[in-house]
């Protein structure tokens, strides 16, 4: 059977250089959030095909890698149906496997959980630049506390983590599904209608407001709750605290404490801060995924367009599959767009280690190799880094291409 | 639909403590190999079906969780047949893997290289205690060396892995194909038959040096040849030298230098080890796949019945792929082996980081709230880990379940 060399459509190979700065920045988010009190967790990769299908019902279970069943299970005589044909999937995000994990192992979990999981996740999606099919994502979350503790700490763990990979001047922003909520309700948008109102609110980075009013008014919605609407976004001013966007205009829609936890939040963060970076009240904040029941918060930088950190509250989900009630708090961050940023930066990795390269003539006498294998332990138990390797004729590219692999210091041994 | 709580069959969710010692393993693999000069690599779980089927012929292929194709690629009307549901499959091994990714990267990599690759692997087995569908494999793997300093340097490098893991007086078995190869020759087996021979005299350590006897009968080889075997295996003396072993009875069926080189790599390895075991030359060490070509080594520890570790040199698989020659040499490690052998013996993560937890009282004030997030940023500045949750009631019993977490200093933070 022929033999193909590249790496899967949308997959990728990792070199050693690539993975030098994979390695960091993971060592660097295992630190920073152990910090926190994040304790790291892994779940399969593989999930059962009913726990990926059916469930938040978005774009992501379109695009599942699904695995055949086998042996005697799998029937092909007949009218054979795809759903007949797969036991299980490649999981498409972490949040899905992660319900799954404390609904299956709370007993033996701290109450609040904080969790971090870092791992591959799957998607058939078109390949493009920086969209790959195999990708890893980095999801921390807080289960079991309902305090906005858990926003403040979720915030502060990630711009911690922004500011030690060299970040500066990016911006959270943050919102609050209940504002949403009750900004279309006060215009008189009928409760059914929100997923659909949010979906086209959520545009209006890239169609601006005028784009997002021509598309409800496409809805079909009513003139009126359209240019109510409208006032809400009218003038973005990004320096006023939810509670002056508000004034008294969300008054009967909105419980009073949203804002002051919001404004709480916000305060706790600037005041706590290790790094640099704006955190803004945003009312056009959306974020894709329906799950969300409070707040939601997204990092961007202007050097990468679109987000590289975003995520929320989400109460009800865990508490879904557990059969009881579990708050729960989470933020997902973009792995591979933050090692793209870092990349294009030219970002160096800190490296203090020695770098020796041993040449060996081929043919060393026992006593010469001996003492060259005893010199290299000698050197590693320092702490120094030996690479040993058989010198070759033309040693001068020999070194060169160790040089290139940060190699500085050579020698060699030769046979008299 | 309904939502499985338990993970797919045989693969695991990992506890906070499982990955504590899981990462503690990890990352000391990383750091032991670095020291050799080793550089990760990673390569994607998903490999195309092509690569995965009909290569090495063994039990492994049987074991495939192959991957539906997706969208038109899909045929699902008339015959069906499994080989063209499916494009990919996930990976049994690292070693496919790694031999596409030399043939694809090979223009961009040093030579030697010597690369590190640790990932997970799945296999459709039936599960069992210890072995399971998704587990993790770590290889470390010389490419492009014909010389033995590559064997050397494994075997140097793995023992040394294992005396930082508090291993002592384990045992690293070494043998050659080429010596398996001149003792069936040199017996009168046919050429044909060496496969066979290999696989039974494999099976030594289970069924004695009698069953091998009456298996080779059984297979139908001539009684010369069988008696003639036998005279290699009647005394076990394990502490010679392969070279005291041969006497001169391989002359004429084995080049004179592997047996130097067997010396020569045993010689260095005592001389230069840095961890406390023994290395012995074992005629009937076999390793099952059928790649090898020459050095063949396994490590087993007695409080574990079989290797933790084995591996060899298979000159010919790689180049098979490249198209030119390329020599290779290399480990696996048993990684989850490892981890079980070291919770059975209850094995202690190393730990030096003070552990605060900080309990706030609900409703604090803002100024309390604001204090409380600088005081902890301050110490996480200073590397201390943080944990901030909200108090309970009964702050003794919430005190108790961060104890057993590791938490040994509180600090309470109340409204008044």
């Amino acid at each position: 059977m022929k033999f193909i060399k590249t790496p899967v459509k949308g997959m990728n190979d990792f070199l050693p250089s690539d993975m030098k700065l994979r390695d960091y920045v993971i060592a660097l988010i295992k630190e920073t959030y152990a910090g926190f009190g994040f304790s790291p967790i892994e779940t399969p990769c593989v999930e059962h095909i009913e726990n990926l299908s059916g469930r938040q019902g978005g774009e992501n279970e379109k695009l599942i890698f699904k695995i055949l069943k086998r042996g005697e299970k799998l029937q092909l005589d007949g009218d054979v149906k795809e759903e007949d044909l797969v036991d299980s999937g490649l999981r498409y995000d972490l949040t899905v496997p992660l319900s799954r994990y404390y609904a299956n192992n709370r007993n033996e979990l701290p109450s609040p959980f904080k969790a971090l999981q870092i791992g591959n996740v799957w998607r058939a999606d078109r390949p493009q630049k920086g969209r790959f099919r195999q990708f890893t994502q980095c999801d921390i979350d807080i289960l079991g506390d309902s305090t906005n503790l858990a926003e403040t700490e979720l915030i502060l763990a990630t711009t911690t983590l922004l500011g030690k990979l060299g970040f500066r001047n990016f911006r959270v922003r943050i919102n609050d599904r209940r504002i949403l909520k009750a900004m279309a309700l006060s215009c008189g948008f009928p409760e059914d209608s929100l997923d659909q109102v949010y979906i086209i609110l959520d545009k209006m980075d890239k169609i601006g407001l005028e784009g997002v009013i021509r598309e409800l008014e496409k809805a079909g919605y009513a003139d009126g709750a359209i240019q109510s609407y409208r006032v809400f976004f009218e003038d973005p001013d990004e320096g006023r605290s939810c509670r002056e966007f508000c004034g008294g205009r969300l008054d009967g829609y909105l419980a009073p404490e949203v804002l002051d936890g919001l404004d709480q939040m916000t305060g706790c963060v600037r005041a706590a801060a290790g790094a640099e970076f704006d955190i803004v009240f945003d009312p056009t904040l959306v974020r894709g995924m329906s799950y969300y029941t409070g707040t939601i918060f997204e990092i961007e930088m202007a050097e990468f367009g679109s987000s590289v950190a975003g995520g929320g509250r989400y109460d009800e989900m865990i508490g879904k599959y557990c059969g009881e009630p579990v708050p729960a708090c989470g933020f997902s961050i973009g792995f591979e767009r933050i090692i793209a940023i870092l990349k294009d930066r030219g970002f160096e990795v800190p490296c203090k280690v020695r770098k020796v390269a041993f040449l060996a003539e081929k043919k060393l006498s026992d006593e010469k190799r001996i003492a060259m294998f005893r010199e290299a332990a000698q050197l590693r138990n320092e702490g120094t880094q030996v690479m040993i390797a058989a010198r070759n004729k033309n040693a001068k590219f020999q070194k060169e291409k160790l040089r290139a692999e940060g190699y500085e210091e050579f020698k060699e041994f030769y046979r008299d």
